[in-house]
């Protein structure tokens, strides 16, 4: 077992976080998150942050309230936006609470013409609970976005000039060499389960996206997107590289 | 929607895959499947595989049984092992599916100081059904074995020499450039949701393993256990390429 000494503070999302040397009531479900999941005891080190890129460090009370420390703001993510056709079943809820824990910041779910979003399956509420919980499990500031489903025409029409977009394709090019210098707008697409029409893929390829190969099996939609994700994830510059990017030492 | 002749043909497992121009009986829940969830209907094609390596085409007939048209053996996927730590909660579940689509060959729970796979919580036969359905919905002719848990220094001495290993290490390099050419044996390491013992770093570093940076964030065990899968198999070589590692065109 690990001691207290070397345990990680608990780190918990709060819709304001104020300034330093002024006191939080935590809402009854966090506190007991912040006692009885994380075992934090008064006087112990908490972060905050409030998902729009406001973290702080605080002190936990005896009478269950926090104090703010300090209180910085993190600069804001990559652009990187996961776009997304209909995967099977209930397996979008897991993917958005891995997207979140990458640190993509957006999540598009995409209407194509082999599937749409069925509003019972689009629980955007849902989705952002889960994104911010992946935030505090990430000790990430800022929450990943959650987009209501957009047609496909609508989608293309929206892509930005001037940004990286990879589409998940089993006949497109490997993923690396991963472009450098590293993007700050990516884009990565994936069809839904029944996969792109070719017409789409053209669509795509017009607008400068990249058809991108990404596992000698099939993946389905959500391992797809998850596996765009990662490769995008470990393409972004090492944290103490000031944003430069290069091969690791 | 699709039309039915674009439709990719069912594709199940079965306990053996008989020789050509003979018939097969399939059991009732692989029936119910073929006709219900994949729609087939009497003399639609099927796919076959035993997750051993046979890849067999088939047809449906009208009585429910298949008639085996054509048997291969597929070359043996190379020996990527994930050994991973215990996650939180039921995350094993789906991380054992999610490995399953990549073709990771070996699934090894491993025990580590900070942490011990539960007995009630290593649920090896439902790990096993969730890889052999992954395996159907991937494609695949070789099913990912699931070993039982071992001891952490146990694991460590049968690491195999001149095996590639990479570990999930927040201080790590990061993941690119990948070992080229491809390596044949290959392992990735991933901690508990504790996290590793630096001593337990130290002896992997010992046994050749190089920590490796996945993400800006921090991400819980299953989800590095994903990456460092997803990393791993957009590395493989193109399928055309045989077995020659380059880059894309």
């Amino acid at each position: 077992m690990r001691s207290r000494a070397d345990a990680v503070p608990a780190f918990v999302w709060v819709p304001e976080v104020p300034s330093p040397d002024t006191a939080l009531e935590l809402d009854a479900p966090t506190l007991h998150h912040v006692r009885r999941v994380c075992r934090a005891r008064p006087g112990d080190a908490l972060a905050l942050t409030d998902g729009r890129g406001v973290h702080a460090t605080a002190r936990l009370e005896a009478d269950g309230r926090v104090h703010v420390i300090e209180r910085r703001i993190e600069p804001p993510p990559a652009a990187a936006t996961i776009a997304c056709g209909v995967p099977d079943g209930e397996r979008a809820d897991w993917l958005v609470e891995k997207l979140a824990e990458f640190g993509i910041a957006v999540f598009q779910p995409i209407d194509t013409a082999r599937a749409r979003w069925r509003p019972e399956r689009t629980r955007t509420d849902r989705w952002l609970r889960l994104a911010r919980a992946a935030l505090g499990q990430s000790r990430g500031a800022w929450q990943m976005e959650i987009r209501p489903p957009v047609g496909w025409d609508e989608f293309v029409a929206s892509t930005p000039p001037g940004a990286t977009g990879w589409f998940a394709d089993p006949e497109g090019a490997r993923a690396r060499p991963i472009p450098d210098p590293e993007p700050r707008d990516w884009v990565g697409v994936v069809g839904p389960a029944a996969g792109f029409e070719p017409g789409e893929k053209e669509q795509l390829v017009g607008r400068g996206f990249r058809p991108i190969w990404l596992s000698q099996r099939r993946l389905r939609t959500e391992t797809a997107a998850l596996a765009l994700a990662a490769v995008w994830a470990t393409a972004r510059p090492d944290p103490d590289s000031a944003g430069v990017s290069g091969p690791p030492s």
